[in-house]
């Protein structure tokens, strides 16, 4: 049995007109596989009664006082009632479907309520009903644990669903429908020449997801890694086939191999840097600042440390406190609030020499500080100074010419 | 361990004003009993956003495409929303609470989906949140078949919920919120000098219930009287004990026996009498025209017979359809539309002669024609012509002395 699984996203089902979109791809997908899964998110954004901000909203403080199980319970119930107004639209088209919840499914996690990790997916249920010829519209976002505690994934927790699923059920694709025509170079808002991926591999979209360019969650990304499901991402309101994201040696069969470089610029604003900085080597400095993090939950990234100093960035909203705490520690932290971080993604750039000297030019060629920077072999990022910030991603798109197909 | 069940309504949930009128009632149930399990319909009424009417209206033709399997899932949401927003305002007060979906707290049930009937309930979750303080908040109307599957009770389905909960748990007592003060003697909206009355027996709140004075579902009061739980009417914005329906032989125990022979009057308007007459004796008559009515999913009441004549009662909805089926089969009914059956109701009229002599002296002493008169050992109903209906219950009421204590 030939399955797809195709995923909508909470604008996708916001309105009729959308909705109607959301069928036609479903029926087109019925003409080609065997068996279609439907994962749908809550409908709609913030403002709307569906919405999973609007659920949070009925809860003094948005349920800062309720235990994360009973907050969990509440926030089901959004997914569960687009997947029905979904499947209501289906048979009124004379398509027959079967509504799940992600219990249902066989979606079983762990008992993290809020951000659930998936242990297991039992999906007999679902096959049941693709082989009486039923679409399966599935919950996203949600799960149960053993006892039957219903849990939910965390934001962006229905790709994970529909990853899970398409693993689970051996789907040959999963499609992620949502409101622009696929993965961009870079942020369309800022580069005007953006323009969207015909292909990326698994490594490249983990790094972008990760960097704020938010087309995937990066969980669902590992998971499509691991189980080797090509991903598209692609748009509702469109035919067009958007980005697929698959694995380097899938990628080569289906295209000429790609000499490019860099495959995109992805960025994440609102980032504090602190240095601290010793006149002479402290053994000890490392250490303090570390541990004084992890005591008070501050998560930490962009790591640079040498044996009298110690550079990362937090988010802004962190940054004041942040700077207190190394003060009361007695430390005297420089803090550089409002940088962004930029990435230059790109598979094809593992053990090419060049990059980040082709980097720095575009940059500091322009008067743009590098902050700092990192790399791994998929990706440099580059810290630079927020009001820059916007430049150093035009830059770095024409540099590596990236508006050429 | 001494357990209470409360049971609040949709309307008693509908606002922040009403809910912290709940939070006083289940803060108060705290005090004196060691256990307390709360049952919720869903929020509000037709037009606030998470009540069920409002759910279905998401549905195309409320849902009239869609299973019935996929409309229960839509409406188990209604509840479950409701019962984590007043868990919310529990914990606020610092009273810990903890929600149970129906399955959750294991009512289990066929798979009759918009009516399912409870096959089982296993509280053990649910018992064990009690033991360790919390108050249970159950939501309402729900249950799970063996297989996973969410049901529904039907409209009042939370009623039931609430008392099948008492039998399980062994309660001392169910107590059922809604907007009025009791059970009334009357309608007050049509008797001015209706007052609630004090204690009911079940077969008398059965006959009130299933007669159009909606206190308490007819399946609820059946599973009260099977499992001895007595249950308090009560108004969710007084502090006022409301009607308490037990059986006879409790009610004697806390109460001098009653005297009174009659208890309240109920009626039910919006009914079509149809009657056929032959000349002669028609064998086939009542054989013909209810199989007739059966074929067509037509329900009928108060059904007289004679060898040459048939009567009962449709709903004025269904008359003049009834009307036509007659007429198809070679009859001519005669249909009197817009009737009311009343119906008086009293445990004590139990093998009393004379109650049905004081209802004729009563009504046809005011020329009030009685179309159609029946009786059981707790009540006896007459269908009257619909613009003399009021009059009728006024003058029942007083001919029996209602308004006295």
């Amino acid at each position: 049995m030939e399955i797809i699984v195709q995923k909508f996203g909470g604008t996708s089902v916001r309105d009729e007109r959308l909705r109607e979109r959301v069928l036609q791809h479903i029926a087109e997908a019925r003409r080609t596989y065997d068996g279609v899964v439907v994962v749908v998110s809550a409908m709609g954004r913030k403002g709307e009664p569906y919405a999973t901000d609007s659920l949070l909203d009925l809860l003094e403080g948005r349920g800062k006082y309720l235990p994360a199980r009973e907050r969990d319970l509440l926030l089901t119930t959004g997914e569960i009632i687009s997947a029905v107004v979904l499947a209501d639209l289906l048979w009124r088209q004379d398509i027959p479907a079967t509504v799940f919840t992600g219990a249902q499914a066989g979606i079983v996690t762990d008992a993290r309520f809020g951000e659930a990790q998936i242990l297991d997916v039992r999906p007999d249920r679902l096959r049941a009903a693709l082989e009486r010829g039923r679409v399966a519209v599935v919950a996203g976002f949600q799960g149960s644990t053993e006892d039957g505690e219903l849990t939910t994934l965390g934001r962006g927790g229905s790709d994970i669903t529909a990853v899970a699923l398409a693993a689970a059920l051996g789907a040959r694709r999963l499609d992620i429908f949502t409101d622009v025509n696929g993965v961009f170079t870079a942020d369309p808002r800022i580069v005007e020449e953006a323009r969207p991926l015909k292909y990326l591999t698994y490594a490249e979209v983990a790094n972008l997801a990760h960097l704020g360019a938010r087309v995937l969650h990066p969980r669902a990304v590992e998971i499509a890694m691991q189980y080797n499901i090509p991903v598209r991402v692609r748009s509702t309101t469109s035919d067009d086939e958007g980005t697929l994201i698959a694995s380097l040696s899938e990628l080569r069969a289906r295209a000429p191999f790609r000499e490019r470089v860099v495959t995109g610029i992805a960025h994440v604003f609102g980032v504090t840097q602190i240095k601290v900085v010793r006149e002479t080597v402290d053994p000890e400095l490392q250490l303090v600042v570390f541990r004084a993090m992890a005591e008070h939950g501050i998560s930490v990234d962009f790591i640079n440390v040498s044996p009298n100093s110690v550079a990362y960035t937090v988010r802004d909203e962190e940054g004041e406190r942040v700077a207190e705490i190394l003060r009361g520690l007695g430390f005297e932290p420089i803090v550089t609030p409002g940088c962004a971080k930029v990435s230059v993604v790109g598979a094809g750039m593992a053990g090419r020499p060049g990059v980040m000297s082709r980097i720095v030019e575009a940059l500091v060629g322009h008067d743009i500080p590098i902050l700092q920077a990192a790399d791994s072999h998929t990706t440099i990022w580059v810290l630079v100074p927020g009001e820059r910030a916007q430049d150093a991603i035009r830059l770095l798109h024409r540099h590596f010419e990236l508006e050429r197909e």
